[in-house]
């Protein structure tokens, strides 16, 4: 049957000349259903639009044809029309075919044919098939033998029903109970049955075949069920479409549109060059979609005319539910699959069985978006990219580069199971073609404002399935809703911030470099120096990364999350995310490297403890001449235990921080996964914390991840650094301030060389010239001082700046570490020449009270070739963190109020581990996409690296200021 | 025609006369289907079996009904059963119809009738209806204008196709081209076309109607849609239903099932009293279930025969999909309401509009589980509870508590849209029925091992719809299966735990309270002592309630989860785990008590810090006299920074755990929610720790949480505790010896009470004689200590022992308090004694002057009233934690190597801690559901209580030991 099928389609076409202007471009068309159409029209299922009936005609029940108005015969059918003659006055009636005119013996029906008596049948024709001149009215015989009554069509005789025959043996129910259709003997049953239940006959509808108007449609669905393929040489059904479509270009056009023939399908948009391109990248849709506010529009409607593989049209279905959505789930998450701004992608493995049972017919479907407002009611058609589309033997669709290599093309195919069945309908597929990739693509219109998308492009993969044990076989399919934005613009910014930024921060790595150069007291530019500059600029470009990084963030998170009118889409996975997180990485891996740095700075720093203290016996020593044997011991030792304090102290403030990093890490968590903040990295434009479980969730978009990871660490770290030094440590405790108190009432000094030439000095004299003494000395002198009844405890005279940072000449670090040499020698590799140079208990000692005393000496001025002075640091000199003034004859102490010695702690560098705990924090959850991994990881991370900086920080202190590691607990 | 309808059923029953044994209870019967049925067999819809036909008769072709072999025709129809005579010699063939016989004029079908060759028809009555004698085959006229051609059943000419028409203007297609059954002129279109699509002519089927067989089904199902309800006065349809059943008791029964009349539907079982309980509780399905190993069954196989309302058999569906499932949901979720012990709800609002499209006709379920193992193929039916069951317009099914008022029935209904149709079935219903809820329940066989499970019940309830707007109306529904086994037997065992511990722990707190009247010096029984007994109950029974419920949730969750054959199945939710969440809320609520209390006696320990140091300037008081005005402070004073040290130290060890608490927490967060150990909590008998997202999660167990969140971390504390002691504190660091050495190293003891009698003694005089010194001193005592050139440090000469619990007489405490005496009153309420007594500074430090001098010369055993003895504690002492000797004379220092005195810090009170810790991180997991937030509350309750600790007890500690806060950082 289907190539007679295909080939009325082709007669029907020639048969209909009609002429039609061609018109312009614009795709959509007016959206008419059936029901629009009037009276006297009929819906045109190719053109999917109302067409005026013929005259004497008017539409058919269905709307999808037209019949001659009573009293009016068919007198022949042409393709999709048919012509009507009035009957003449001796035959008046129309037969029931409709093709004939005939008398009636008695009255009319509604539809203007014969009707008889109830019991009675119409004969209109005679045995052979003659039409009678005269149309008869037979009464069945109802008696033994005959048994009969009329059917269900009122035009023959047949046997009644059983219950009539064996309740009275006869058609009629004569005196007992006809019930429901049905005769019963009477006082059998209980009879006040309450009927709670109404049946009716089903009568089978008398379908009027309008089979003529579907050839062209089922000759257009087999060329989709060939994937719209033709070659040049091959007479398929989509070179028969072609030919066809080619050999009636005179008919013109349907609804304004070239490329959709009259009567005929439209399956192919033309093949010029650069037609793809202007389908879908010009003209945006009328209406904007918007996620917010009054005018918040997130429907994508989408409607698809339906029409079986004979070409029936079915009905115009809203696209939604599960008809392009092969994988079952709940109504709720399907749904989501058409808010715009939702990415969707679901995938499933189907069971062929099921595929078979379930689409045992295929349907095809002609997609469009739904563009009506009000009453304008127009339709969008969906261009089409069938990638499974062959011309000569070649994919032509396959190609992701150039839009302007597709054919786009229309209607599409979910499950054909019908073309491979051989021989028989009722046999069993050799091959299934199954839908198994259905996308649909938004792409929004550059610089929009108001959400303007243009038309969206479907792309359909088929895949073909050999069937050979159905009920194991299975298939996966996948359905995909997605949005995309050109992302160039917002690349080139990111270049242009990042290539400016790039090079301020070659600027203040140089001026760094050269500070430190500075610093370390060496004019030479060597291969050090170049290394240092690398390390500087690693750590600022780092920073350019972050917040390069984090801008971008944040910016999708706002711009996409908050925007009322679309204007901006999340960048895609995959390529246009590649690049955000080539970024990261970056500013991951330089951070790690400037912290690295930092961290193995602070376990070198040189520093001393200056004991101020000087032994009270020193009276007695006058008096040693007494001649006491024991006497010499007399001058009562300074007691250590105030350097152990101090010392001690130092050791537990190397790794406190100006936030508490597990608390940090509790309260991202918290806010993330507990209140639900990482609801907002979902690619959906719904900005809700708390989502309901049984909603569709879509994927993340890493992009936001970071972007809300990186800001809600940087704001918590914020918050935390605000709350700890505007509240805490005023009025519970500052570990810093505490330290330098300590000092001064320790009578302990603390000297800070973070480099060569530059360090630190915390001045701890204290005021009461002694602080080695007993609780009740002690408690005095705090209560002096707390009455303000003694001096200042500054530097200089009436001053109360304890804390400086200081450049000292080379002559006093070479005097330094003169006096430290034979105890580097200790630590040094030969072991020989420590076996000679003494017990270094002995070299320890002596080396620190050398130190103690050399040191002391310089600050009291005492050496008048390591002078110093006092002065302010230039506010520029603050700004670019770089020393104007060389120490050349005088080292130079730079007030400093504001702790700056906590540079060579974890606390003055709260910044760099703030950001390189946010990046470990987002590196680890754009590997594994889990906030509790890396947040259980970030932990780990900071513990480990407290532990390194505080055990080796420990051994350091312990070298360098030769206090014994066991009173460092 | 409803009525009509169940009436013949009625008289069908009537007529059938058939004797049946009365067979035993035994519910299952064999599970038959069409295709099983023989050829002289047919499927009997009512009974579900195969039955046999009558004489020279055979199945028809749906196998549903008999029909007369060839050559014979129907001579009656009795309800089910047909009678055929052989057609006469005269008439050999049988008419279309089945029921006549007649000549035929030439050949036979297969079947058996007469046949006509192409283009004619087959003749057999007269128009009126009348038999002929003789068949006749007529010739269509096929010419104009006729135009006729047989129909599609050959027995009738009509109008022939119209492309035949419009082609040769005949019936005939002729020299033209037919294809397809189609006629087209020749050359017109090209030719070679690709069949690729293949249609049929859908032939509609004559449908055999076999009513009566189906009429008693309809009865049936107009029964289950007025819910299985009757009353003893209405005349409803079960009413007649009822009526009938018991009328045809002579008819026996069904498959040997008493309840299941032959040819009736079986709805009911009987109402006997105690028949719920008989059906469902006394004999278990065959087929144990097995969670693993090789015998793994966790299918349920359920299958159902389905009919629609007119009581046509339908088919024999498995249950799964979505045939009882109303809510949509993917396959794979789906599927898993079918594997036994995985806990299913599934919940969902569905449209009314929907419901009326999908469900336009109602389907009837009778319900089975199938019992088949190979060959032998039983089905066992499901017993239903219809909650909407009235008898009387009474409810009759609700009662939860007494599972034999109910009344058990068969076959279910999902939608009716068919019973609140009125007049018509195309208008609109007005109510429509849902079986609103689905619950499957398993009863475990008590004491099985083998996992034997009862017959299920299948729980149903309606809710009613009145349809006003359908579009907008919603309606939600759910589907459950659920698993239940009797927990009497594990309730009674935990209350035996319970009890006997209970016991136990009242003795142990009898001991503690004991312990504790000797400890504070005092024999009266008085208010204070029944507190104590009570707050030492509450930590003793807290343990008890957190070992049982620990232990009960552990139970489950290695009995649930590994078990092969099933012998448990998990308490439910609600009832049967409330009285577990009780003893969680109990352990918890105890547990609190328990903490505060040890963190309120921590806070108010007395210490003192005994600085043995005397001054070196001693000798030269004997110089004094030389008249020097100055030196009558030269007895240079001891330096209290020692002391200083020490205490800090002590205000640094109060909050250090043998566990980090932090690590604790992201340990267990990252077993829990990374690594995946949640999912073992889940309601299923699977334990992978990772599920695929698209697979059903089913809710998880409070039990199985509880057990797996304390059992983790528990065993993540035991892990921890361990690494700690055997090796953090071997190898690295251990902060309490550590302190230990500080004191001796420093030259200071300490002395805790704990209690007014009891308390610690850390021996801490340096074994040099003077630890004021500077460093070389302390590096050469250091050394000399470590070569053991010097004393041992111990307290006793020649003994290590330095640290010891001690039992002092109430005269030494006494004196103690004694001297501490002007300070308490200093912090008393009244400050106007305070302006008399002094400068407070002068009062602390001459208090702590003389208590130094005090203790130390206590200590030196310098007080002859206040000797003491030193002894090791006996090993029975040491288990019950109390001294058996008071010290009535002499104070006793018992010998303590394991630093007992830990136990005042939060060192030494881990267990409890931990246990704390892990109540709180489940407490807040059970009420929230949220690991998560559990770890991040359980943090911030850690931090708050260290805060407290830390905070409060430093002030203790400079009030008690009178060393400045200011030094205590």
């Amino acid at each position: 049957m289907a190539t007679g099928k295909l080939l009325v389609c082709g007669l029907a076409l020639f048969l209909t000349i009609k002429s039609n202007l061609l018109h312009s471009q614009q795709f959509t068309i007016s959206f008419q259903r059936p029901s629009d159409c009037g009276v006297e029209q009929f819906y045109d299922i190719s053109s999917q639009s109302c067409v005026k009936c013929g005259p004497n005609q008017s539409s058919s029940a269905t709307g999808l044809s037209c019949e001659c108005v009573t009293g009016f015969r068919v007198l022949a059918t042409n393709g999709a029309s048919i012509t009507c003659q009035q009957c003449p006055l001796e035959k008046p009636v129309l037969t029931e075919d409709g093709y004939g005119c005939i008398l009636c013996p008695g009255s009319l029906t509604e539809q203007g044919t014969c009707q008889c008596p109830s019991g009675s049948i119409l004969v209109e024709r005679d045995v052979q098939g003659n039409p009678l001149e005269e149309a008869r009215c037979e009464v069945c015989n109802g008696a033994e033998p005959a048994l009969s009554a009329p059917d269900s069509y009122g035009d023959r005789c047949q046997r009644c029903q059983a219950s009539l025959i064996n309740t009275s043996q006869s058609c009629m129910c004569g005196s007992n109970i006809l019930a429901g259709g049905l005769c019963f003997p009477p006082n059998n049953l209980p009879t006040a049955v309450n009927p709670n239940v109404n049946y009716a006959e089903l009568v089978s509808q008398h379908n009027r075949v309008y089979t003529n108007l579907t050839a062209c449609q089922a000759l257009g669905n087999m060329c989709v069920m060939n994937m719209h393929s033709f070659s040049s040489v091959a007479n398929d059904a989509c070179g028969l479409y072609n030919t066809i479509f080619r050999a009636t270009a005179a008919l013109g056009s349907t609804q304004d549109i070239s490329y959709w023939r009259a009567n005929l399908p439209w399956l192919y948009y033309g093949d010029q060059p650069g037609l793809a391109n202007r389908v879908l990248q010009t003209e945006p849709l009328p209406t904007g979609f918007s996620f917010k506010g009054r005018n918040r529009n997130t429907d994508i409607n989408l409607v698809a005319a339906v029409y079986n593989a004979r070409g029936d049209f079915l009905q115009w279905e809203k696209v939604g539910g599960n008809n392009l959505q092969l994988c079952p789930d709940t109504a709720r998450r399907q749904e989501a699959a058409y808010t715009f701004g939702t990415a969707y992608q679901e995938t499933c493995v189907l069971s062929v069985a099921d595929l078979l049972r379930v689409y045992a017919e295929p349907l095809f479907y002609d997609v469009f978006v739904d563009l009506s407002r009000g009453e304008d009611r127009r339709l969008l058609p969906l261009p089409t990219r069938n990638l499974n589309q062959e011309y000569n033997r070649k994919f032509i669709n396959r190609g992701e580069s150039n839009l302007n290599d597709w054919y786009l093309s229309r209607r599409v195919l979910l499950v054909d199971t019908l073309s491979g069945r051989e021989k028989s309908l009722g046999s069993l597929p050799k091959v299934i073609r199954i839908a198994s990739s259905i996308r649909i693509g938004f792409q929004l219109v550059p610089g929009t404002q108001k959400g303007q998308v243009f038309p969206p492009l479907l792309s359909v993969t088929y895949s073909d399935v050999v069937i050979t044990a159905p009920n194991t076989q299975t298939v996966s399919v996948l359905f995909a809703v997605e949005y995309e934005m050109d992302q160039t613009e917002a690349h080139m910014k990111t270049d242009i911030a990042l290539g400016v930024l790039g090079g301020v921060s070659v600027l203040y790595s140089l001026v760094k470099t050269a500070s430190w150069k500075r610093r370390i007291g060496s004019p030479l530019i060597d291969m050090e120096t170049v290394l240092k500059f690398l390390l500087f600029y690693a750590g600022d470009l780092a920073n350019v990364f972050f917040f390069i990084t984090v801008g971008t963030g944040l910016y999708w998170l706002i711009f996409y999350k908050a925007q009322h009118f679309v204007s901006v889409l999340l960048p895609l996975p995959g390529l246009q995310e590649e690049r955000f997180v080539a970024y990261v990485g970056c500013a991951f891996a330089l951070k790690t490297v400037q912290f690295l740095h930092k961290l193995i700075q602070q376990l070198s720093v040189d520093i001393f403890f200056i004991d101020w203290e000087r032994p009270r016996g020193k009276a007695n020593k006058t008096i040693q001449g007494n001649g006491i044997g024991e006497a010499k011991h007399d001058p009562s030792p300074v007691s250590i235990w105030r350097t152990y304090f101090v010392a001690n102290e130092w050791n537990e403030i190397q790794t406190i921080r100006k936030i508490s990093p597990t608390f940090q890490i509790m309260a991202v968590l918290f806010l993330l996964e507990v209140v639900g903040f990482s609801s907002l990295a979902l690619r959906d434009p719904w900005s809700d914390l708390q989502r309901p479980p049984q909603s569709y969730s879509p994927p993340y978009s890493l992009t936001l991840r970071y972007g809300l990871a990186a800001t809600l660490w940087l704001c918590i770290g914020l918050l935390q650094i605000i709350f700890f030094t505007a509240f805490h440590e005023r009025f519970v405790e500052d570990k810093i301030r505490q330290f330098v108190d300590l000092c001064s009432i320790s009578n302990i000094s603390v000297l800070l060389l973070s480099h060569r030439c530059f360090g630190y000095y915390i001045h701890g004299r204290s005021v009461h010239g002694h602080a080695d003494t007993n609780m009740e000395e002690m408690n005095i002198n705090l209560k002096r001082e707390a009455e303000s009844l003694c001096g200042q405890r500054g530097l200089l005279p009436n001053t109360d700046t304890q804390t400086f940072q200081i450049s000292i000449t080379s002559r006093l670090r070479l005097q330094y570490d003169r006096i430290l040499e034979p105890l580097s020698r200790r630590n040094g590799p030969s072991r020989l020449v420590d076996a000679a140079s003494g017990h270094p208990f002995d070299q320890s000692t002596k080396a620190y009270h050398t130190m103690n005393r050399f040191l002391g000496s310089v600050i009291d001025h005492a050496h008048r070739d390591m002078e110093y002075v006092v002065r302010d640091k230039l506010f520029f000199e603050r700004v670019i963190g770089m020393e104007f003034m060389e120490p050349m004859d005088k080292s130079i102490f730079y007030n400093d109020e504001s702790h700056s010695f906590s540079d060579v702690l974890f606390y003055g560098n709260e910044a760099t581990l703030l950001i390189f705990d946010t990046l470990f924090f987002c590196v680890v959850d754009l590997g594994a996409q889990s906030f509790i991994l890396a947040g259980v990881l970030t932990y780990f991370q900071q513990m480990i690296f407290r532990l390194i900086r505080n055990g080796i920080g420990r051994r350091n202190l312990a070298n360098k200021t030769l206090v014994d590691q066991r009173f460092l607990i």
